[in-house]
């Protein structure tokens, strides 16, 4: 019987290692030019820290973990059975694996508020944990890669972070769509309509003009509640179009009455001016049917489509004004994005973007052809390896063929071939693997060759 | 009230982020000279996969994972009230996390190995957990660094594995010795004392020679239940020293009964010479009494020390023939070594060996003196960044006493300022934050001092 691994988690395998690699050290890479700094935080965290943190059905998909040792003295038999699961867990479990970057990364920032110099601006890669249902594309253990800014209100951070994005999927090679919203004029335009609770319902709508036309999208507003006068104040917003300039022109005249509206507009038109003097490679849209998160965000959202595959938002992220006030530290402000390592992953393969060598990486195999041939080649290797060439000498001297067979394996780009004659005039015959073409070379000539790629 | 993290695990802040990267990243890059290839693993492995492979006492220390959803229902309140903690455990959780690399590891060359061209040569890099009582340098959470080779027998591995060794450590600058035995050599002296039982008995007490001299080293042997023969033919090991190859050719006729032993002795021998021949930078010490991990390692085994610093082993490893054995695919044999980032982390501060760059990784802050000056700065970082330089424009246009101290507290190499002088001239002020210097520089010549070093 073959061993497993829990449903919804994953082994990767050295290629998609490697190609994730690639995805994660493309990432670190512009964060790093952009002055973030990396921090990790551990994978338990105090349950106490998550729950509650990610709404009723959230708690019920934190793994928890039981407690060492006598966990059962916690719960006496007449108490277990009188409760029910969802009241037993805390009991038996005083932690919990990280559900998220964002909580860990708030219970950071307090605890270690002393030490920190703001403007902080961290970044983050590591995985997480959801006890989800797993389906095509949802995992129980993903990574994510979020970068925060907290302790400064400047929108310039907002600017930063959007050259991010656009550096990031142009060394990938994959064209995107950013588009952008804000908080602000989401509650302004609830406030001229004088429907707060009904903003989701109407950006929903709103969103779907395209595939029903204008009455449908009228008629589905009528049927959340909204007044007739709601609907009609409504309109210039529906039918909202052409460049973002104009849009913003739309809904300046739109939001005239909601100081909150017109503040959303500004900071907007602020991110927009400045990305363009900047200069991007990708669109960026205003989109105002744009409403991730209501609850957390509270300026600028931003979402990123990828244009040449169907898939969902592979980037997200916005401006916070309280995330670190559920841990006693009110009023710092923070922005930050998080990018979607498994989508980026299925894009880049679809699209096939993979660089070679982020998957061939064996630049030569040594053909084993005995104990003394092979202490020869160990000795050139290590000089190889000086120069930053990765070698293998095969272990055994098995069989040409194996030993062949295990070379296209490793996808190397030449063999080399040393019996009692090369020893003899050091030189080494190579092979490359992708011609066939063989030449005797001196370990000079053969490092040249290798260090070429 | 301060939140907390669960006891025994860490924050990685900035700095310690820093360097732990560049051990990472020197271990990674050594690893891949050799062709080995990284893969990873489930976090959270089912617990049938983990238990008892650890001992009795490992199985206590795995951190067990609560069922999601209705754990309850698995545990009836009648058998709640009638069991342990210990047998409740397995009822209310399926999964565990990983307790080390060697065990998820087995479970994935069973799972995969039709995917596998032998030999099979995998690094891994991921935390592990373990519910041991936290102390000095013992933590719940910690990293190891595995590389091993499966599906080869050939000794050229444990050469391999020990030349890795020799230059990660060069490349850290941290002098070592690298302790090196064979367990078929342990295993032939209990057959010559014909005391199968006692070897760990008799290799602690042949390790404290130094300490409490050869007469007490006697008593102690006899004190373990050995008799006045065996402690006799035991003489020439105590007392062993001189270089490898005098030790050598003492164990030799000590043990010219015992198969086994002779092996071992070959073994070591062949390893011995290769590394001689290939030449290392460290020392490698033959050690009889380095016994690690008896139940697991079938061959050579290997220990490094650092020379500087009083620590425990920095690195250690061997080779084993049953590894997968226990998830049904026996006979493969494998050879590997791990990594202490731990303690690495700590030898290296207490030399003061980490370089510079490892932990200064921002080379300019951009003083911000207000938004039309920042905007400008903004096109500016960017060229540099296409640079790859680090570069940073302050977000908010506060006091310049503010951004100063914030430019000391990132260790920024140089701090630009950008007023509308500069603006109107094209020149940029910028002053070496070390030397306190400061010059007038076009763009082409800031970047010119920034990429140099």
């Amino acid at each position: 019987m073959k061993p497993g691994i829990p449903k919804g988690t994953r082994d990767f395998s050295p290629v998609e290692m490697a190609r994730r690699n690639y995805i994660f050290d493309t990432i670190r890479e512009v964060y790093r030019l952009y002055g973030f700094r990396q921090i990790e935080t551990p994978a338990m965290e105090n349950l106490s820290t998550l729950m509650g943190k990610y709404g009723e059905e959230g708690d019920k998909l934190l793994f928890k973990i039981l407690n060492s040792g006598d966990f059962r003295s916690a719960v006496t038999p007449e108490d277990y059975a009188g409760r029910t699961a969802l009241q037993l867990a805390p009991r038996f479990c005083e932690k919990g694996l990280r559900y998220d970057l964002t909580v860990p990364f708030a219970r950071y920032v307090v605890q270690h508020r002393e030490e920190l110099q703001m403007p902080f601006k961290r970044y983050q890669i590591q995985p997480v944990w959801r006890a989800d249902r797993p389906q095509k594309g949802r995992y129980r253990e993903f990574y994510q890669c979020d970068a925060d800014v907290v302790g400064s209100d400047s929108l310039l951070n907002e600017v930063e972070l959007l050259q991010i994005v656009d550096e990031v999927f142009t060394r990938f090679g994959i064209r995107i769509c950013t588009k952008i919203n804000n908080r602000k004029i989401l509650t302004g335009i609830a406030e001229i309509i004088g429907a707060a609770d009904k903003i989701v319902d109407i950006t929903v709508a709103i969103d779907k003009l395209d595939k029903i036309g204008l009455d449908n999208v009228n008629a589905e507003l009528r049927s959340v509640g909204l007044s007739e006068e709601a609907v009609e104040r409504l309109q210039p917003i529906i039918s909202l179009n052409g460049t973002n300039g104009e849009k913003l022109a739309v809904m300046r005249s739109v939001l005239a009455a909601s100081e909150t509206g017109l503040k959303g507009c500004d900071e907007v038109e602020f991110v927009l001016d400045a990305l363009r003097d900047a200069g991007l490679n990708n669109a960026l849209e205003l989109d105002l049917t744009l409403a991730r998160g209501l609850n957390y965000y509270t300026g600028c959202i931003f979402e990123v489509k990828a244009l040449d595959v169907q898939i969902g938002s592979i980037t997200g992220g916005g401006r916070y004004d309280n995330l670190t006030g559920i841990f006693g530290l009110p009023g710092l402000s923070g922005v930050g994005i998080s990018f979607g390592a498994d989508r980026i992953y299925d894009v880049l393969g679809q699209l096939d973007l993979y660089p070679d060598d982020a998957t061939a990486d064996l630049r030569l195999l040594f053909i084993n052809f005995g104990p003394k041939e092979a202490a020869w080649c160990l000795g050139l290797a290590r000089r190889l390896r000086r120069e930053g060439i990765s070698v293998e000498v095969y272990p055994d001297a098995v069989k040409m063929k194996k030993q062949m067979n295990y070379a296209n394996a490793r996808r190397a780009a030449y063999v080399a071939l040393v019996g009692e004659n090369e020893m003899a005039e050091g030189r080494i015959s190579v092979k490359n693997m992708e011609t066939g073409g063989q030449q005797s070379l001196s370990p000079e000539e053969l490092t040249v060759l290798l260090k070429n790629a």
